[in-house]
């Protein structure tokens, strides 16, 4: 998906500004796929005999999606300064990937599915904080 | 929908804990309010005869109404100790609202739809800041 | 809420064509409500005792609140010509809505949240039937 | 992002039934990279200074987006039968590729973001075609 990302940014017709490129591309790419992970995950852990103790880790799983997905949303458009809501909306993201890491990661030994979820938690994680070390 | 909210908050069959339940579904409503109002603003403007004019604050109507939506879902969710990103998300979400009402209200006195829309905002943004007030 | 998806409607800059201006705000609101009352009895599933025995209720709550969030925008919006796609998302929403409604009825005398689940999507149901009636 | 998706699916823990999963693998992945394009093609079109002959695709790259990413979640989710909601998405979700890609390729030659993006509801559009084919 990060080609498909990074061939739309380079057909927009304005300037993109001082935004670093690759670093936007890797954290719309990152924001998506946790967004999905995260949906897979709370289904899997549905799916596990063990569901009852799993709730906290579905419950982080679902907020973490709707977040990713929103924020790769916002970080979609380049049209218009809205610096101030995509700083709001990564760290929101950055935040509730924290958390569903630290949850995931839990039950990584026991569940395939919190690892690779945690995994893409942390990656996302990392992207956020790395598009907004950048932000101006 | 404020009645909605307010009735499956009552049917938790848990102790919702600390939280304000009044404040909680006030947000939850206004976020889900905001959200719609801030997509219909957007299709309105596209609709002006000078959308050129308007292309910032559709871009705002959008960012704001994905904000709103995934953070309406997460103060939907009481299952599970998620206070850090209940927290970022009402913060992004207050962000999001401001910086939209502060657009459509300059476009107020001339679209309507901005006038209401501003309106949606701004009491989102209140609802977001009064809950984010009493977060323990 | 209806209240407001009506006013934006009438701040519409065009004119709205044929379609039932009434029963569009009827179902714009059911599909918003609707939306939200999945998610919340999602999350108040995970909260019983008996989880293990409801993740097909869960599941089809998940599907059905995404389902009317993504069908609660595309009527939001009346700029262009749209009308297949605005049929197929009223056939998917009036499916997952039934198909949600037929679950938690079955849950309705245990648990009141599937019972105001239930309200809610047989209400947005009806109203994705109505309005796909009335489409030319 | 297939890769993920596809790790993913190998780490439910229960059967995933009849279903071909390299077929739903593709699908989903389909639809979250098309619900992207769509989005950064809609704000490609309100950044083109001719945005006022492009609103019927914003709107159709809008409402696109909407149903495809709520098609991709409705996928990721494999636990409980809810195989009528499934199609009815898949339904909804083609037809919104079908009429997206319809108007893009109009401004294909003018906008390369409206060719890509054409390409990308073309390639969604064929997966849940085929997917629904194999749909038990």
């Amino acid at each position: 998906m990060t080609h498909h990302v990074t061939t739309m940014l380079q057909t927009y017709p304005r300037d993109l500004g001082s935004i670093d490129q690759h670093k936007l591309a890797e954290c719309i790419e990152a924001c998506f796929e946790c967004a999905q992970t995260c949906t897979a995950c709370a289904d899997a852990c549905l799916a596990e005999d063990m569901v009852a103790d799993l709730v906290t880790c579905i419950r982080k799983n679902l907020d973490c999606a709707d977040v990713c997905a929103a924020t790769g949303n916002v970080l979609s458009r380049q049209t218009g300064n809205n610096v101030e809501t995509t700083r709001a909306a990564l760290e929101a993201c950055r935040t509730a990937c924290k958390v569903c890491a630290d949850e995931c990661e839990q039950h990584a030994q026991m569940h395939e599915h919190c690892r690779v979820c945690a995994e893409a938690c942390r990656r996302c994680e990392a992207a956020c904080a790395e598009l907004l070390a950048g932000l101006s």
